[in-house]
């Protein structure tokens, strides 16, 4: 099994509607350290899973729809926390979708899943799993 | 698939006994940076696999329990040597008694297993993984 | 010359006024991670410049008041961009108040500056170096 | 479930055929930090799955006949391109060799996979796993 | 004292001559990752010393210079050898002359100094430091 | 001014007398990453500032003589509390001694300061920067 990981980051806004919040309730903000990882059982001709050029342009565009953004006013998080997990879960669908396009090219025919891990500081971070 | 992960260390004094380790038979110690992650297929109603602020106190706990002692002198781990492999499934064997027993509260029933990983330097760490 | 650095993090909304800022003056957000160094000639009767778990609480206070706030609403940065820069010189000219104040204990008058860095992303940070 | 990983590294130049790699086609080079994980169910009566020296020391044996090399020339990889997938896969490829062949003793009997990383940069690495 | 640094990356071909370096006397390779820090005693009335997305720009620009290329043949090394203090000293050269020439824009009057710190791995690192 | 910096660690055990130190008074331990830098204003005749490679074994030598030890028993720490500020000035000092002997080889004429940094968690380090 082969995997490729490209990393970026994003800068948003967000609050947290529930108690178990305590004070992240309040607006506040942060730095989400982006890593998508892309999993494969082989290498097209090239010998590649993804090109990597290619990956991190998608990743950078899926982010910079997100980055310099309040959440609480994005309508595609309209009546749900926009958790690390929620977040994380986004983007990988976000670069499901454009995979699925095409953007990534025809080597990612052989993706059969991503995985997207968002760090929210050098201590804690969170990832979703999905299948393509 | 969601994944959350919390970072805490512990600081610690032991030797080992068996050829295999050499100068490690000697007494010394370690720092060891512990990442503690928790896996599980859903999330709750605030939209949250586990509460980070939550994970780090409970992780914090276990640790707590370790840092600034002589392992060599623990009761926990008489008979057998306390290498980075037998720490990361104590941590995590620590870290499932406290879910099982709620103190990371009813968004933890989602957790699935765990995984622990033991940093002993910049170049070599190790990890356990388990079922909750 | 010794110096001793402690970590800790903080996250935060803001937005910023000037074209120059071009998204970023939207409302957005961030995470800090925040290194304070102290920096000084000699060390004390018990071999130490300052204490690390001291140095780590005050840290911990200085950027609990910031943590989870919207910086436009506060008093402290009325009229300014709360840059990195900003922040770090807060953050610096915070830590000089408290040390003065004696919350770093005795050892702490051998300490002659301080250094704040403050890491926006994995790419880019800044810092502010001040006497005490 | 187990794991332990040790990391190194290895300096390498390569140039890469097809239009997919765009300036990566001029001849150019990395650096490549490597890290090894070694997995398995359970531990040996020395409480280790395998000797983090020892797995340093058959690692650091794999990258040394690779490193301050153009891999353009050599035979291992004539016809293929030497992307990051493919190296990973042949140091993959190369420890299993070497376990099989004792380099890592006995306790290595208890090792049911492996998966090694290459990182090319800050922001971008590939994985390869395979059974042993 | 403030300082602002950007992270970039650059991947390169080169050989040294003189039997100092031993087997780095063969064509190999690095991943060099950039650091570049501006220095500086005061913030414009923007409050900032540079501008972070702009000093990324050229900062991105200077490494696109060198990155996919064998460093053998250019130009700019004739007769020297491209150890990472040489090519630490090129970036900031370059990164001074771009300054003067006002791409950094007009805050950039206040940087005094620049430092480039070049990784060429994750236990090897050299850096130059001028006046501007 | 050039620098070069290159890293190593070192896993010992040791305990401190003060109150001032709490629970670390326990014989308890650490992992001390190590990083060694040497600075100096020229390049010798092979662009160097010094030798890598030879630097790597000169600090590896270095933390030899302290790894797997309890520096409770080490005379050289007789009377001292073997703080990380502490361990920062021995080791700067034996690599002081070791550049005088020659051990970096001639290039070595040109450092004129070097520092020592010593991480003892993801969270905090000290440095002790002395002249040559």
């Amino acid at each position: 099994m082969f995997s490729v990981t490209v990393r970026d980051h994003m800068m948003v806004a967000h609050s947290f509607r529930g108690e178990v919040f305590g004070p992240a309730q309040r607006l506040h903000g942060a730095t989400f350290v982006v890593d998508a990882t892309f999993r494969g059982e082989s290498l097209d001709e090239d010998a590649i899973l993804v090109d990597i050029g290619r990956a991190s342009d998608v990743l950078g565009r899926v982010v910079a729809d997100l980055t310099y953004r309040n959440l609480d006013d994005e309508a595609a998080f309209a009546g749900t926390n926009t958790t690390t997990e929620v977040l994380a879960r986004h983007v990988a669908d976000q670069l499901a979708d454009r995979i699925r396009s095409g953007d990534l090219g025809p080597s990612a025919d052989n993706v059969g899943s991503i995985v997207v891990t968002l760090h929210e500081s050098h201590v804690a971070w969170a990832s979703y799993e999905r299948a393509l």
